[in-house]
C-alpha cells in the first residue's frame, strides 16, 4: 500500500502556476477566494478536464456549489474568465479559458515595467 | 524593452505547488486566504528568502500588514507552519518552515487511501 | 504579434520533472539520451497525447525516427516504459506509461535512504 | 522512516524547466548530453546554489569531472551559458547564468511564430 500511495505522491507532483498570478492577482482586482477558484480551474484544465462542475470546485473550497457558480458568473463578467465553444469528432462541448486572465496579468505587469524604464530613464 | 521584458517572464516561469494542498487545504482546515497567505510564504521560501516580512506578503495580498501578522500567529498556533532558527557562518537567524503543512497533509492524504483501501477489501 | 506571442509563452510555462529524474537518471541505469526521450514522452502524457509518434519525438531529438523506436523498444525490454491498452467510449488504443520509471526511482532513493538510516544507526 | 521519506518525496517535489528547452534544445544546436547539463545547472541555480561544482553535475551525469569542465567551457564558448561575477556582502564569487539560453530560445521561438505569421498573411 505505502508503494502504491508514494507512486501516487510522486505522479501527482506539483501543479504549475505562473509566478504573476501569485504576485499580482490583487493588484487585477481579484481577492483569495477569487484567485483560489482561478487556480481550481487552472488546475483541472491542465489535467484535462476544462469544464469541472461546481460540485468539483466546491468539493475542494469553503464555498457551496451555488457560491461557486456566483463567484465564477461574477469573474467572467468582470473579464477574469470566458467560457468557449468546441467541437470535437463533431461533438459540441464547452470549455472554460483563462486566457483573460492570463491576458490581464501580462497587460499589468508589461504597465508596470513601462512605468519602472520611463523613471529609469528620467534620472 | 519587449525582449527584456519577456526574458524575465520566461525566467520568473511557474511556481510549483503540491497539488496535495490545492486539492485538500480545505479537508484539512483552512480557508482560502489562510491557503494563500501559506502559498505566498512557500513562494517566498522556494525563491530563496526564508523569512519574508509582513509587509512582503501584504503587498500581494488583500490583507493589511497587521491581519497578516494575526494570521501567520494563528497558523502557528494551529500547527500548519513554524520558525525555526538557522545559524550559518555564525550569523543567527530565523525562518519559516512549511514541514508541518506538508506533515499534516500527507497524514490527510495517506488516511484517505487506507479507507478506500479497506473499503475495497471489505467488498 | 508580440502580445500573442507573451499569451503563448506564458501558457506554455514550465515542464515539471520530477526532481528524482533528474538527480538519479544516471544511477538508475539511464543516459542522457534515454533520459531526454522520456522527458520528451513525459511532456506529451502531461499534455494530454499519451502516445506521441516517432516523428514527434525525432522532431524535438537528435535522433532519427528509426533510432527513437530502438531506444523506445529498448526502454520498455529494460523495465523503464511500458505500452498499456485503454478502452474509452468504445475505442480501443494504446498508451505509454512511465510508471515503471517512477517505480524504479522510488525504489533507488528509498534504497538509498534505508542504507544513510542504517549507517547512522550503526554510529 | 517512511513517513520522514514521503515528506522528503513530496518537498522535493518537481524540477520546472521551461517547455521551449525541451521542445527546441535541438533547433538551437543543442544535443541531449548539452542540453542534460544546462538542465543540472538550471536544477541548481533554482535550489539557490548558483555555481555547481564539477563533481556535482559529474555525479548526477554519465560524465566524469573531465567531461563536464570541457562541455561547459564549449557551452560558453557557443553563447548557452555564461559566469557572472557576483558581490555580496563584500565576498566576491561567480554563478553561471543561463541568460544567454533563455535568449537563444526566446529568438528562435520568436523568429519561428513571425514565419509562421507572414506564412499567414501572404494566403
Amino acid at each position: 500500500m505505502d508503494k502504491k500511495f508514494m507512486l501516487n505522491l510522486l505522479m501527482k507532483g506539483d501543479i504549475n502556476i505562473p509566478a504573476l498570478l501569485i504576485e499580482h492577482y490583487h493588484a487585477i482586482g481579484l481577492d483569495e477566494q477569487e484567485c483560489m477558484i482561478l487556480i481550481q480551474v487552472h488546475s483541472f484544465i491542465i489535467k484535462g478536464d476544462d469544464f469541472p462542475t461546481f460540485d468539483d470546485l466546491a468539493q475542494r473550497m469553503t464555498l457551496d456549489e451555488t457560491a461557486c457558480a456566483d463567484m465564477l458568473r461574477r469573474l467572467i463578467q468582470h473579464g477574469f474568465l470566458s467560457i468557449v465553444q468546441k467541437t470535437e469528432n463533431q461533438i459540441y462541448s464547452e470549455a472554460y479559458s483563462l486566457l483573460p486572465l492570463w491576458d490581464k496579468l501580462l497587460n499589468y505587469a508589461y504597465g508596470k515595467e513601462s512605468e519602472a524604464s520611463e523613471k529609469e530613464s528620467e534620472k
